[in-house]
């Protein structure tokens, strides 16, 4: 992974430290979400192994040294400093909480220690890579709720900000509930089953629809899913039905979805194919799924691109990575922020999850009871502890710990009150202290 | 670039029209916009890069065909196929406006000519590059407008939808008008001026703010940027302006930033530091850029993140990609779509821009008068005809062309009427003449 794909200041700080005599400094980050983004009562964490393979693929080629040494803000620097770029490698210690994973404002999705300047340059690509999975994995758990039982297939890739984010898109989705995707390299890297059959403009290739639907099931057969609506719904259902043959079903993807589901269904069934499928899809989110759920609308699978993708009523992620420990020459000291708007709490966390409430604590700190610290080591001494579960796993511990969160928030609106996030005595002890030392010293 | 990066059904519509004997039949796709994004009254087109290096190195790799084969999608495909896809390359045409021009809905902002199959596998990659920059590039567009002089930098990639569209923001907002970016990597790879100094954990990580100040200062002298807003600002930019020596300026990230920027400027200026330079950061959009240059603010550079890297009022580009016309065994047929809300255009098309209008016609049409013609031939027959204008050049083009439009048109809201795209006489000849032949033959 190239270490360039991060902010400068990343890499400016780095050098800074260095010439400041802080490359011995040890610290600790947080990435954590400060609040909610709209609508979500949880957010289901996704993008470890991303982060996983950034942490331990994280280097420097000679030219991008090189063109690190021609800005003017490293012309101070000593060679020392470029060699240490050149022989850069992640040496510290990973913790996070497994994929899946239903978070709330201020809990760690994971936190680094490491060498300050190991700990401070990974802050962008942590961010964006954690942050945007998280945000699409749950906005793929309200479009699951929302379909109570019926699938929902992700369809978003082009819609994406960029093919690269279509592919992590897919993932995300996928972990957050939905049964495949559409992006057959996502498919192909990380095992999720695929979806896809034709356009419409395999319908407009060939002379007449009916010539392009028995093209289409010469080449797949009972997995043959017929787009109907390129001239006429109901026409195209018909024509589907007369092909005769096993077909998997028909997709509709454009007009009044809801009454051209219940026609569409009339004709199949008596047709004597009760067993086709509809699929829909054409502007979809969690709201229309709903009401479609709701009103009993005949639709078996719901295809979902833009709105999924790029997570449309919430595309912020907000995701924040803050320094809440730094180790110099021995000493410890924790660092934190105090203000209305932007405060933050000192010290290395643990999250002990209760079957109520979570537990925000020191790291140091023992959960009582029944409860589970969310917050395990992946990474240590820059090697990876053990195989992190593949997009399958993490997708049945999304299921299962949403499943498990009461009711009222899987709402698709927000619940009041919220999650309760419990501070520890010794959390809140430690978050005194270290406010009234900084009022001391006057910052 | 991995053949696998697209939507499943473009492969299996590749295998289907294989197996209906189509391999010879050549397709003409356009990718456009429909209607603009909201608020919008032109888009900045951008993303041409990457989509000509994505179909200059497309291809499919062994793995990549096996897992194919394993797809029950592809059961009866026959060996051939396969071999057909060990062996794909483009080999077909490129038409593309150059990046940074200003398109309305329903130009292309590219052409395909093709085989049907190589036309068809790459519609997902080119919609998402080429979607997404353009969005970016014009939501730079509107920061630069309402900076109206003033500069503006991109710093979003932690926000972006995954970091490597983290770079192609970073690009996309240099060509819309942003002097330069904080993504290191996008500065590396497409030679953009880079930005960027300290963070907030830069002067955590030092005893005290004064501390933290000088250290900035050995490493980056008079291109210093004080962050000064960790513990109180005001009291921040007191302690750079007596640091003594030469620096670039502060930077603002909390707090109201009118209010503050007044009363730093008096700091500095009373300090003796009446060049030093004022930048602010911190959710930063057009319309608050626009109120703090209407109020006379002393805000010398505005740094945007989030807001601009994920076009946060507008972040589905909305772009399509459609067949036009199809040749089967020499025979040329146009297609279009004739629907209220989903009509298209049949046939390939040009775009004429002249001062107050453009016109769209077919792409054998000549413009009349003082005009020029947008769309220009790329590659050709596989081939780059020549190399790609650079981001700087691209960025050139925009300020430009965007530049030029009526003032109306550079609004942050929509403007009636918008900018007239007319359609040219054969143009509406063809459209109608297709309409009529699809109704006679009832599609």
């Amino acid at each position: 992974m190239n270490g360039l794909l991060t902010d400068l200041y990343q890499l400016t700080m780095a050098a800074g430290y260095h010439l400041a005599g802080k490359t011995g400094d040890r610290a600790v980050f947080e990435l954590f979400m400060r609040r909610m983004p709209p609508n979500r009562n949880f957010v289901v964490a996704a993008g470890l192994q991303q982060a996983v393979e950034y942490l331990l693929n994280l280097s420097f080629g000679e030219e991008e040294v090189r063109y690190l040494k021609d800005l003017a803000q490293f012309s101070r620097m000593p060679e020392r400093f470029f060699d240490d770029l050149r022989r850069f490698r992640f040496t510290g210690d990973l913790y996070a909480v497994p994929e899946g994973t239903p978070l709330f404002p201020g809990e760690p999705f994971l936190t680094l220690r490491a060498p300050l300047m190991e700990a401070q340059i990974p802050e962008t690509y942590l961010l964006a890579t954690v942050g945007f999975q998280s945000l699409v994995a749950t906005k793929s758990a309200r479009l699951v709720e929302a379909a109570g039982g019926r699938a929902v297939v992700e369809f978003g890739t082009r819609r994406a900000h960029s093919p690269e984010a279509g592919v992590l898109a897919a993932r995300a989705s996928y972990i957050g509930g939905c049964i495949g995707t559409s992006n057959t390299l996502a498919g192909f890297k990380y095992g999720i089953p695929v979806f896809g059959t034709a356009a419409h403009s395999w319908v407009q290739a060939f002379p007449n629809e009916a010539e392009a639907f028995r093209r289409l099931q010469d080449l797949l057969g009972a997995g043959t899913v017929y787009l109907i609506d390129t001239y006429d719904t109901l026409e195209g259902a018909r024509r589907a039905a007369e092909l005769g043959g096993e077909f998997w079903g028909v997709r509709l993807d454009s007009g009044n979805l809801a009454e051209l589901a219940r026609a569409v269904r009339v004709v199949l069934d008596e047709a004597g194919y009760r067993g086709a499928k509809i699929m829909a899809t054409g502007d979809l989110n969690e709201h229309k799924i709903l009401e479609f759920v709701a009103g009993g609308t005949p639709i078996d699978v719901f295809g979902v691109g833009t709105e999924l993708v790029i997570s449309s009523d919430a595309p912020n992620h907000g995701a924040i990575y803050k320094l809440v420990e730094l180790e110099t020459e021995g000493e410890r000291r924790f660092t934190a922020k105090y203000s209305a708007e932007k405060s933050t709490l000192p010290g290395a966390k643990q999250v002990f999850r209760y079957a109520q409430r979570d537990v925000l604590s020191t790291a140091d700190d023992c959960g009582t009871g029944d409860c589970e610290a969310l917050l395990r080591p992946v990474i240590y001494g820059g090697k990876l502890i053990e195989e992190l579960p593949s997009a399958a796993e993490a997708r049945r511990n999304a299921m299962e710990r949403v499943g498990r969160l009461p009711k009222k928030l899987r709402s698709l609106f927000e619940c009041d009150p919220p999650w309760e996030v419990e501070l520890s005595g010794r959390l809140k002890g430690l978050s005194e202290t270290v406010r009234s030392e900084m009022e001391g010293n006057g910052g």
